[in-house]
């Protein structure tokens, strides 16, 4: 493997993907896809589509199973361990090519381990990265908002981070990524305007968007619901306070 | 004006370009571009290219002037004012057609007016958004580096703030966006990184990283060169403090 290309591929609309991407592709000996599973299924399908549309029937791909992270034991232990497993993983499936693309989700800038992983790899290939549309931008064009106020700052965080410390001071626009469900709870919900979105350009997209005491149990029950029917899913909120010097608690 | 699409078209590399917004520039009666004045003529270029590119040399393109913000007075009252003539000029512009496309740098939910704009149009058109790759992705992707730290924050602010309030408490992460130059000599610089870049994805793109306390002057020098060279400059940044909780003086 002499050079590696991340592709950025958008968050699940295959038009999402842009002309860059289209070229780095084609300029590929080989393009690497991850199967996770069979709750996830659907995103591989879609790599697959996205494949077959850009190159054709017959897209010179390799599958491979991702090995799966320990759940046990410290959490920057077991991603680490985790990150080498995978580094094996595209060496062997990427054996026989120079030119190996892997299309990430999302960008691969933000919340992905691809670059992480890449830095693992030995004799290090010539790195390229594309970037693709995020799931924060695809929530702000399904709701027609803009990210930021006014000359005003945004944090993008994580559900465990925000379960674990609350609304972060001094914030006035919160973005929320990787929450397992309802983070948003562990807030005293008084002034904060929620716009939350699941499977974002996927044809089973869902939104929904108002003040966050009395959307937090609407959301719930639709991400419950929509949970159990397609055996997986992936949402994602932005929340904005009114005051942001607001207390936590009544 | 029946329908208003804001597509957002890139930071400069034309190949930044979606799918899905080609298709929404082919779907528009009528693309409207605005010209800023003569220092900014490249952006006004890139997008007379992209139109010709996906629509040929008889684009639908009506060019409009933008007007310009008052520089005195309170600077929220002044960008409504702004705001209202700019309205007024898609609303002249766009008289002739009822579905109009409108190409925004980058994406339109990130410090962008369009979508604060085309709120106050009246009748109010269908609005549509498309996302398109941020200043802040191409920035990642130039120095092939991950937004956050692994389950980390990132804060995403102006220049103006981070001049006026400093380092942002306990933050790891730090994206700056619109600074007119050198907010970061405002910090005090030890364990912090950075990773600048400027006209990124466009031909003239420059990149520097390393240490605050080494870079700060190479890229003051370096910005200052390039904006005398070319008139314009668009520059961005991200910045790590190794320990979050250091102080802000020695
Ligand atoms: C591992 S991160 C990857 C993010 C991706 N690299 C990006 O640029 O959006 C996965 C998280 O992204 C968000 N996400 C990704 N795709 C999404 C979609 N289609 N709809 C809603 N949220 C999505 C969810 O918050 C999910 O937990
Ligand atoms: C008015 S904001 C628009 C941002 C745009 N909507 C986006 O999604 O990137 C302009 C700021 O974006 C950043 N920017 C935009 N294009 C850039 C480029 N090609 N290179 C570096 N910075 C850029 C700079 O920080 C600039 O001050």
């Amino acid at each position: 493997m002499d050079e590696l290309t991340l592709i950025g591929i958008g968050t699940g609309n295959p038009d999402h993907l842009t002309l860059q991407g289209i070229a780095a592709m084609r300029a590929a000996d080989l393009v690497l896809i991850p199967r996770k599973g069979t709750t996830k299924a659907d995103l591989a399908d879609l790599r697959r589509a996205i494949c077959a549309r850009v190159l054709g029937d017959d897209a010179p791909i390799v599958e491979f199973d991702m090995p799966r992270r320990d759940a046990d034991g410290d959490y920057l232990d077991a991603v680490d361990a985790w990150h080498d497993a995978i580094a094996r993983a595209w060496t062997a499936a990427g054996a026989q090519a120079r030119r190996v693309a892997l299309l990430i989700w999302g960008d691969p800038s933000l919340y992905d381990s691809a670059l992480r992983i890449a830095a693992r790899l030995a004799p290090a290939p010539r790195l390229r990265v594309v970037p693709g549309i995020t799931a924060l931008q695809a929530l702000c064009a399904a709701h027609r908002i803009p990210l930021n106020d006014i000359g005003a700052p945004v944090l993008v965080t994580t559900g465990r981070r925000l379960r674990a410390e609350g609304w972060p001071p001094g914030a006035g626009t919160v973005a929320v990524m990787l929450d397992s469900g309802g983070a948003y709870e562990s807030l005293y919900p008084a002034g904060i305007t929620i716009w939350w979105g699941a499977y974002l350009g996927m044809p089973q997209e869902l939104t929904l968007a108002g003040p966050l005491a009395e959307l937090a149990p609407r959301i719930a029950q639709t991400r419950a619901a929509a949970r159990a029917r397609h055996g997986w899913i992936m949402d994602i909120y932005l929340m904005r306070r009114t005051d942001p010097a607001a207390k936590d608690t009544p």
